[in-house]
């Protein structure tokens, strides 16, 4: 029955013509696979039936695999080299082209540098291990855990290996390299030493004082559907667009973007502390106005993308502290309480919400911890993945180790491995470099935030009136529409005018807490 | 800083041995990567931010090109030879070899007939058809979609060419098989003759009676976070399993399986009419049930996927109908309206709400008729669609010969081509040859459900307490666990030892109907 007509013809779409322009393809076609992994990764975590996961690693396999043959593509690396060779195309750094450019190069090198071998085996030992660490720490059982992070410690330094590091640093510098690109461990710890020791002082302090704000409001039973419908409401007024966006819930929250006209946040809810609630979703929704603020006409190329896990979590860290939990906030927040949750909050002054949301109380889990300790938990988590990485500590002195310096820096006796060294998840992922980026993002939170002070003086009696825009253009202006133009320390530097230092989170951290305490 | 151990390595997976072994790969291969196709489809209607159209349409392209590169590969072909060529591997044409064998080389000869440059043109056509015929529908101007019907019939007439039918059949066939895989108009034609015939009789009997069911249970308002509660509820009982599943809400209820662990439902809701909703989940609850009865050792081969759209349809149509607008069913639910919805339903008599749940009125429009006129909308369209392909109707034509069949079938005058030959998009989307298979599943669903009856002839009797697991267990029994094993006709006579004929539908509609009518 076939006719003539019928005859295959060869589909040939119009092909870019440049280097550049062939290049820019290439990566959104891997960029767009990229997001569809994300989307199923949001999907398993919010929406996916339990039944499901076994097909979902599948699907997700494949799609790793499918995306790993784009982004180590060849036709990747010569349309780079053209791209490197054409002087006008590169000629300011600056330029959407140059940095495209040079972030591809980034990014194929990183790709393409890891023997096949050594990727297989660490994805499977990290799978492995995931499992094996969930079964230690429910039993606090490091030793079951130990031969894993054997493995994962001596794999990672491979790893490390392979990528390398620049003359005078150090195995950890090449991993950090995967949440923080040009950062360096020297340089992490020359704006972690000056912190630790102040803000030591400042938690000692406040510890040791008899003045202390009230804990009741935390304790205080509300019907999750009225903490949703808070919440929701909280995250639009600061300016996320749900247009653009939505919110699910999820065990941990957290903020996927597949670009920036679909962010997807998730928070979790308790049937007491809705502040725990409202923090979670503030922090989300920084990520989230984070991705919203994106250049639209980048998506699927470096000029479309975040800087660093540092700067995304600057943004976070922002919405959640520095406005999140202002007083001025408060005075706006204060009223809207009532309104959502009546008379079950009605006796609460501002000053006791307020209060409530800024204790500072040493403990053992990170994830719980306060605004001031909670870089103490990083700050002693970098030190040890450091010399785990440099081979000074041995994986089975890590608890001797962790405990020691919990004793140190925050003054606990850890009870067990459980509260102690297998609280986190990521080692056992192979994540070994992402803990600082934490810290750092409330370090550039504070820096960025007293720039944006100086630049719109009256940010906090906006605040007040429940008006966020003037900051949220503020970082969009200064921060999300650059892009990857810089690197976060560039970033910095453009912005405030100075590198990174401990002294804005340290300013904020002690003006704020020292006469909550009576200090 | 590279060592000899970061040399890149080749990854070698074992590679299965046999031809079915790697056609089985092949093609799994390309099922999941469907499912992914599916996943984002379904993420599209119930969960997408509105702004992220464009995006997600790029997505789907990309997967869209992936997929038919996978479906269409030369390596499918060169391992169906040698299947075929297999004896021992095709001596039984039920084994799951066999079964695999055959129907992949069915999807293969579909997915590599067509010419690139009529799929592009198809493609491209009907994406901009469907917008075409949604503005025409809104503003029932039938002159501004004509010239994209032309085109669309056009190109679905050299799309039946290049498939081909067999001698003495017709273009229909040829693109039927997409939908209701070896069924011809002919065979169609033959049971929907009868069908028509004393279909007509009886609508016009009920239409005449002075007795008719009250339909005031319908224009009851109740609210919708109840009717979503009391919808979930039933859908449990009847047996969709929420371990493997979910329901959410869109604008056209749909259901979307990914596999059998894996199957999503959606629904509508209006401030009236709980039973609308009742009925969507339930019809979408019978799909959903079949698509987590197909056998899991099967996931992503022929034998565990759904044989047809009737099939599908006579699954969905068995729990919306036979089960949901039976007395029995309402026996057991009419109490539990007063427990879901409390006083608000509290007046209405088992009798009332069973009437309700069963009004016949000829109306214009096919997505909101009744049980029984239902199939007189879809065989309009069926005998329209077949003579647009032959050519013996030309597409400026459609609205008067729609209109003369609407007389003659319903008894209405249609008022308008919104209400008339606009009101479906199925041809806009170049979907022809599909209608037919909404009344093959009424039909299907019939005579199953007989057969069914005689091997459990409580069925009824366990409906009224609510048990539904029977029906279910012998649905899986004798239709979900074959998956493709059989063709329509051949399932319907291995299962009910007869070819599928009208009479068990309206013996269904008449002993239920006549007697509600005063007949």
């Amino acid at each position: 029955m076939a006719t003539a007509s019928c005859a295959p013809a060869t589909n040939t779409p119009v092909e870019p013509t440049t280097p550049y322009a062939q290049l820019i393809d290439l990566i959104k076609q891997a960029d767009l696979l990229g997001s569809t992994v994300s989307l199923l990764g949001w999907d398993q975590e919010t929406m996916m039936p339990n039944q499901g996961l076994a097909f979902r690693s599948e699907q997700l396999a494949q799609l790793a695999r499918l995306h790993h043959d784009q982004v180590t593509s060849p036709r990747i690396g010569e349309q780079l080299e053209a791209c490197e060779a054409d002087r006008a195309l590169m000629a300011d750094p600056r330029s959407v082209a140059a940095v495209n450019v040079r972030e591809t190069r980034r990014e194929y090198e990183r790709a393409t540098k890891l023997p096949a071998d050594l990727v297989a085996e660490l994805a499977k030992t990290t799978s492995l291990a995931r499992h094996e660490w969930a079964e230690a720490r429910r039993d606090s059982d490091f030793a079951r855990f130990l031969p894993w992070l054997e493995k994962i410690v001596a794999l990672t330094r491979r790893k490390a290996e392979c990528f390398g590091w620049a003359p005078g640093g150090e195995p950890w510098d090449a991993l950090a390299e995967d949440y923080e690109p040009s950062c360096t461990a020297a340089e992490v710890q020359s704006v972690f030493a000056p912190l630790r020791d102040r803000l030591g002082a400042l938690i000692s302090d406040l510890t040791a004082s008899s003045t202390k704000p009230t804990n009741d409001f935390n304790e205080r039973t509300l019907p999750i559907e009225q903490q949703e419908r808070f919440v929701r409401f909280v995250s639009e007024q600061i300016g996320f667009d749900y247009s653009r966006g939505r919110l699910d819930r999820s065990t941990h929250p957290f903020c996927s973007g597949t670009h920036c006209h679909d962010v997807r946040l998730t928070t979790r809810f308790r049937d007491d502390n809705v502040l725990d609630a409202l923090g979670s979703t503030m922090h989300e929704s920084g990520h989230g106005i984070y991705e919203q603020g994106l250049p639209a006409e980048h998506i699927g190329t470096p000029m479309g993308r975040y800087i660093s896990l540092g700067i995304h979590e600057s943004q976070s860290r922002m919405w959640e502290n520095q406005v999140g939990r202002s007083r001025a906030f408060w005075q706006w927040c204060h009223p809207k309480l009532a309104e959502y949750f009546g008379p079950a909050v009605g006796s609460f002054t501002l000053d006791e919400v307020y209060g409530a949301a800024n204790i500072v109380r040493p403990d053992f889990i990170r994830v719980e911890a306060d605004e001031a300790t909670y870089n103490m938990h990083v700050m002693i988590r970098f030190e040890i993945e450091r010399v785990l990485m440099t081979g000074e500590l041995a994986p089975a002195d890590l608890p001797g180790e962790w405990n020691a310096k919990y004793k140190e820096y925050l003054g606990l006796d850890v009870p067990d491995d459980r509260r102690g060294c297998l609280q986190d998840v990521h080692w056992s992922m192979g994540s070994i470099g992402y803990f600082p980026t934490y810290t750092l993002g409330n370090l550039y939170a504070a820096q960025f935030f007293d720039k944006a002070l100086e630049d719109v003086p009256d940010l906090y009696q906006q605040f007040a009136r429940g008006e966020f825009g003037a900051l949220k253009t503020w970082l969009i202006e200064n921060v999300h529409r650059h892009g990857r133009r810089y690197r976060a320390a560039e970033l910095c530097e453009h912005v405030t005018g100075k590198p990174l230092t401990a002294d804005p989170l340290m300013r904020h951290l002690e003006r704020k807490l020292r006469p909550m305490y009576g200090l």
